[in-house]
């Protein structure tokens, strides 16, 4: 455990707070070293790099690292552990693994993730470090509402929550009602989970008739999916529950290297650009970093992970950085909006790019609108339907119910139509009536044909 | 990581191997330590034995700890917990908590467990010397397929695979065919699981059409239900997976405090009698230690556990134990037929005593039958009624498939008879057709009327 400074603010005070040139110096080193390893020991890397001309001496500057190392992609990992199983020809030298888990394998096959003994030791404390950033102390007791199986989230936020020293309650995520008992029982101070759960365990509260905004928790940690950054989300995550709310929210494929965290400023999350260096780059030239503000891609790289280390893992999130000084005093930079979005997650509905998060945010603004909905996309002769399934809030009147439904649906299509310029057939649905999940919502139903290129 | 023989043997040899005077000695000064502790720091027992008129320096020898000790059930944890919430009166003396789990809580409200640091970290290590016991290595790849939620049982396990120095792949219970796909890619050679989620496994595998006898499988350990020290159930478990089966199933109310770890000469459990002392007591008068080879109560004592320790806990369990050397040169006594059966799992049924696990070893013996079955208790007037729903094995030969179920049904009646002296209505059912559990099976459906005493 540590937590260096007398007032106790930060976990590692040195490191959080300490110029960026001088912490920039650190990462330069880290990154020759970790090239140089790579190149050495992991033939996916060494394949790869040849294959496009490039050497780690050729990194002398920071800058070098994202104009010169080509990225890899979730595709090129998963290939390479179909050539070289099970985990591929990167997973490290002579790796000690402590751990097998793996990814939610959409394609139906999981790519799989081995960690070794030393780095889950090392993770342990950018965890802690994460958990420590977004409030959390010794003295809280963590309901930590994920589910610990084949993927990684949970286990990160666990592991992070036990190197703090934290009381930690694996409970899971499922079994609401149970969870909820047991939360005011145990007298849980700190909850971490999705948004979506924890907006359904709110639900699940009122139905109960319990007084969520007089709770025993204190603070919120969201991880999973980026909701915690989106403003209607927040607020009602904030409200209902009574909590303040920190989004710890990363790429799926690099967790439990978790390192991005809110701090008390509650202005974005920073970015630990010491343990995972966190590049925003032009979509369409990985090699161009763009300037601070600037929406574009994530990239990642490990910087002192050994056994199957990113390094400049492309991930598809899309996201814009600053290094405006943060009033915390920690000088990395932050990630003002969290990452918001999947780049393969954004829709062209009639040609117009729009991404759900969009269309939740817009939603969340509306009073009336409950928690849960569903974007249908369909193809009508030529032309793409947008349907938009939504619930109204538990406490609609019931008097005039159906004048109230028809009139939310409008003001929701104006709203859309304002918010993406699509023209959204709305379906105002009865409270409840829309599958909760426990993890990640699937939201985005699009049955259209499929344009399959070649 | 330990393994201090250069044969690689035990974990702890000079522990596991002493004379059991030298370990009694240790023991005896153990128990008073814990016992002067409890009496000063911990309501709970200080009540209970203050009405008991029993101090704490009344034990003078290993033999007074049986005679004077006072035993505790859980539902006096249950009642102390409701008075003292959340954890009782019975949690230590300022404890830094570092995990909190809980009971199944079969009366609807679970009971609180909670563990402090201190015992946390060294419950994995005594973990870590029973996996060893039955055979893990630090090479091994270890599937962990038990639930990871509020119940102990699985995350013991996980804690002393990592001590271990082994892999561990700790994926969960459930999404079976996904988890033998991954069994099969990562090559685990250990499986860790409950024997019911094993024995569905196997028939899944089988309907995949994999050869289950050449899986990269070379080790099974079963925690959670006592199937694995049940002949029949071992034997399909072996044979079907091609497998050493071990048993490691303790009471839930011990776990992760597994202490019950069979060795490679494989005649039942040894005892860690070093960290939960254990004794079989007669059912009628828990001061009375039986002699070795007699069925009895069993009785746990935590030597050294400080958060919630359980001091003559009453487990409700059933078994004998035994003193006579084995070969593996450990000098812990062994529970030759592991522990059988819950007393409060016994079932009354015209009168006679019989435990569910009677009838599944009788149904393991019979050729054509699956793996499984139920337990419907009525009371037909005054009478009770037993009906046995079991399912026939997947490979029943096509023709003649009438007659051949109907002789089946008559076979399992007979041995029933002979083996229980219970006539059952025997119901032979589809193979498949009984809901499969992911964890514990559930395999009694009691619908008689119930006495309410009082």
């Amino acid at each position: 455990m540590s937590a260096d400074t007398p007032d106790g603010r930060y976990w590692n005070a040195a490191k959080e707070t300490r110029p960026r040139a001088e912490r920039e110096a650190e990462v330069l080193g880290l990154m020759q070293q970790q090239l140089a390893y790579v190149y050495e020991h992991l033939p996916f890397y060494r394949r790869h790099y040849d294959a496009h001309g490039f050497h780690p001496r050729d990194v002398r500057t920071i800058e070098d690292f994202t104009a010169k190392v080509p990225v890899i992609t979730k595709q090129m990992l998963r290939d390479d552990q179909e050539a070289h199983p099970p985990f591929g020809s990167y997973v490290g030298r002579d790796p000690d693994i402590a751990r097998i888990h793996g990814s939610s394998g959409t394609s139906g096959k999981p790519t799989l993730y081995a960690i070794s003994r030393r780095d889950w030791s090392y993770i342990a404390d950018v965890m802690a470090q994460g958990l420590y950033t977004c409030g959390v102390r010794p003295d809280d007791r963590v309901q930590l509402a994920t589910v610990y199986s084949l993927f990684m989230g949970g286990w990160g936020a666990l592991l992070g929550t036990e190197r703090l020293g934290a009381t930690a309650f694996p409970i899971g995520a499922g079994e609401t009602e149970r969870q909820l008992d047991l939360m005011y029982r145990i007298g849980s101070t700190v909850l971490i989970t999705t948004p979506t759960y924890a907006l359904h365990m709110l639900e699940t509260a009122a139905a109960q008739g319990r007084d969520t905004v007089n709770s025993p928790l204190r603070l919120g940690i969201f991880i999973g999916e980026p909701g915690a950054s989106i403003p209607g989300t927040r607020h009602a995550l904030e409200r209902g529950w009574g909590i303040v709310v920190r989004d710890m929210a990363t790429t799926s494929e690099m967790t439990p290297w978790s390192t991005n965290a809110e701090c008390e400023a509650g202005n974005g999350m920073h970015v630990m650009q010491d343990e995972v260096w966190t590049e925003i780059v032009d979509k369409n030239d990985s090699t161009r970093l763009l300037p601070d503000g600037q929406s574009g891609a994530v990239v990642y790289s490990h910087l002192r992970r050994r056994s199957q280390p990113m390094l400049r893992f492309y991930s598809g999130d899309e996201s814009h950085m600053s290094y405006e000084p943060c009033r915390c005093g920690r000088s990395y930079p932050r990630l003002p909006a969290g990452v918001y979005g999947r780049l393969d997650d954004m829709l062209i509905i009639k040609g117009a790019n729009v991404y759900p998060s969009q269309v939740q945010r817009a939603l969340l603004s509306i009073p009336g609108v409950g928690v849960e909905f569903r974007i249908i996309l369909e193809r009508v002769g030529a032309l793409d339907e947008a349907r938009l399934q939504v619930e109204h809030a538990p406490d609609l009147p019931r008097e005039s119910r159906q004048a109230h439904i028809a009139e939310l649906g409008e003001r929701i299509a104006r709203r859309l139509k304002t918010d993406t310029s699509i023209s959204f057939r709305v379906e105002v649905v009865d409270h409840g009536s829309i599958e909760r999940s426990v993890s990640k919502a699937k939201r985005v139903f699009d049955n259209r044909p499929k344009f399959r290129p070649g």
